[in-house]
């Protein structure tokens, strides 16, 4: 029997800023990104959505983002190396203890926003998201783009990783995500998505925009928690992949 | 032969925002406040204090404040449990992650600023910070003012604790500090605290603003690191104690 | 014909964090609050509201909080007088300035959240922020809390004011707000809310939430942009004020 | 006779941060460049130093940075249009409110560190910062680098400008400053750098690194306020200016 894991971004709620049901997703899911306070997300609440991921028996991984609060970790930054992997220690160490003040343990590191974006393509951060993972817990398993340069980076300096596929966006021919400018980019309707990701995790095949298949590597599905209809299209997917048979669990390494 | 302990609040430093001469202090104290990011200090430069720190030998404490960076933490707030005790845990979690990524390990807390002197006399809020270490660590020592609520607290919650005195404060006959707002309450002359110092290390008391003499439970002596003539003040007393035989040493429970 | 002002507070919005629709608020209300970056909303943000509250004909007030992003500006703080008067005129100049930029002007001022409640019963803030607004522009209208001291404090000093009752607020015999911790303090039933302000426009008396009638001076009623149901209830209150023959107009000294 | 400015960045203390004696600096320059908040500074702290200024009888510009107020306004940022200019206008408005409040007006506009690197060689970023002065007020003159992209930008715009140079830099044979990276980068003989000055204000040349002399355009001088020995240079060009006959006073357009 096939198993898949189920990610999604949370913790990323602020009083009178609630822009995702963590409650109902950690319903859902089988691995929760936190948020690690830098991009989104303040201490005691962070604190309610790890405290709701040990009750549910999720996964727990960290979700480390620049530090750019107003832009919710969207801007891309050129900052140093030394700088760059002290931000991620810290929000890893925040993090964990937190998740260690719940009674948990984190797991993965998943990067968020624009670090998530430039770490696929740009080795030198790459290796500073790296070496700071290292420094924390070597055992964490680090989650990243199919196909980006960071999982190549961890692989190399000993880390344990993980690859994901997103749920409602498109893929081009080669693999890559199609941009967010184009038409098309982005799915929305739940069922049809939830048939795509269930031929990936059956074949690791979806069939890209212009109608040829691809494959993809996906040990993990990232369901988003912040756009309309999330969390019915998560559902949607749970749901068929129950019916058909699927096991929702905890991509390899990062199991509780 | 008599051993007490010095400590400084260091890791405060920014870019373009030198408060401390943080790598002299480390030559001179035997324990150092490490800022852990809220009230001041970067990841980054919180790292190469840290780091310094372990190159020297010195003992390590984390500094955590209210989340008042503006301000430099010195605003009183009026939060809820939840949210300092979330607070407090994220920063320390924060600090114990830089800490040991440079090799290093954490082994005391003292709260910096405003919280420092409300949970010296708000017990809900003492309550909290202390909830916040134990979950954290409870083999961390609370180091905190001589004669303040948070170390009952902290006792009776089973954690240990550590009493510190202030070599540049004057104290009332009660054996508390004169407010800033006093004269006479903040001293300037090297000498004249490194001998008063050496007092209260040898016979546990120091001569009060009135002239009377009052005991002060004093395991740790706080020398500034961001006044004027800091590093002066705090070599003065390093050498006087030296030539009296005193051993300048981590208080009990904090050693490495 | 009687006119009555709507007012909501807008320009709360972020990337990411969107939490009221102020576009659509904008065809319904005839005043704007405007966020000034201090409790929320970003400058781009804001000015995009701006110049669509312009192209509206909405009426334009600076809506000023603390310096708390995180805690959206909910957080009491005791701040002294010279930081708060600075920290109001730097948001109103701020506001001023974008506002300006976009072709419009600002007419008056409604602080938010806990200094808007600050400020209607302690007399020394209430003061700052007067004495902010008059240094900035004393023809700006200050809108208050009905029956707050502010008010008082803003008529002394030689601005205009204007005072609102809370649509979806129950009321106390004594014509104050019913704290949000008891029941029955916020409304929900959008028709009996607009049923309810049209008696408070024509006759200037709520039922209190004892059943008695409480005069309440309202130059302007405030309906919530950022709360469940919020944009139905604005429109249901326009709608029967129109079918009822109200005007829906700025406050006296508000007008562009 | 002949004429310069000496200006200088200010308004950048902060409560525990001091890194600039404002009150000694307003004592020497003729104009200074005010912190807006975003790069350094608080409303309270930026609203004495106006208000010495404008007790000085020195000319008042606008420093605005980019967000970062971590890095002092030090990183580069890749922000689009709507957004620097929006964060522009922001800073320019608070910033005319708290001059405004203290009975000054502001003359210029000199953007702060890497924003100022920028727009001296980024067109794209250079209109930005000019739609933005020129949308809050199109008298207000543009101080930037001889020689930069800005300068043109701004005079096709409309706007006023003026150039300065840095009396504590050394120049390329090609006129440009020589990178920080480099040795000789930064000048510290403060009687050194007065006598270069002095023929740089009369003649428009001074030597560049290799020896050879190279013509700069200087309608002003800037002189750090957060160096080293900042008073004691910046007081040194004034001696000797005055000893020469030079009068000190605003460049063109920026007199009150």
């Amino acid at each position: 029997m096939a198993t898949i894991d189920l990610n999604s971004d949370l913790g990323e709620n602020a009083p009178d800023r609630v822009v995702a049901d963590d409650a109902a997703m950690l319903g859902i899911v089988s691995s929760a990104n936190v948020a690690c306070g830098f991009h989104a997300g303040t201490p005691e609440g962070i604190r309610t959505t790890l405290a709701d991921a040990v009750a549910n028996g999720v996964t727990i991984g960290a979700h480390p983002g620049y530090r750019d609060y107003e832009g919710f970790g969207r801007r891309a930054m050129d900052i140093d190396s030394a700088t760059l992997q002290a931000h991620v220690e810290y929000q890893l160490g925040a993090l964990l203890g937190l998740t260690a003040a719940v009674g948990g343990a984190v797991r993965y590191v998943k990067p968020h926003g624009a670090l998530y974006n430039t770490i696929a393509r740009d080795e030198r951060q790459a290796r500073d998201v790296v070496a700071a993972v290292k420094a924390i817990d070597p055992s964490l398993v680090l989650l990243g783009l199919a196909g980006g340069v960071v999982l190549d980076v961890a692989e190399k300096a000993g880390l344990a990783t993980a690859a994901e596929a997103f749920a409602d966006r498109a893929y081009t021919p080669g693999g890559e995500l199609v941009s967010r400018a184009e038409p098309g980019a982005v799915l929305h309707d739940a069922d049809a998505v939830a048939a795509r990701m269930l031929r990936l995790a059956r074949e690791g095949v979806v069939e890209a925009i212009d109608g040829t298949d691809v494959a993809v590597r996906a040990d993990s599905i990232c369901v988003h928690g912040d756009s309309d209809g999330a969390i019915r299209m998560a559902a949607a997917i749970r749901e068929l992949f129950e019916a058909e048979g699927m096991v929702i669990a905890p991509f390899a390494g990062a199991a509780a």
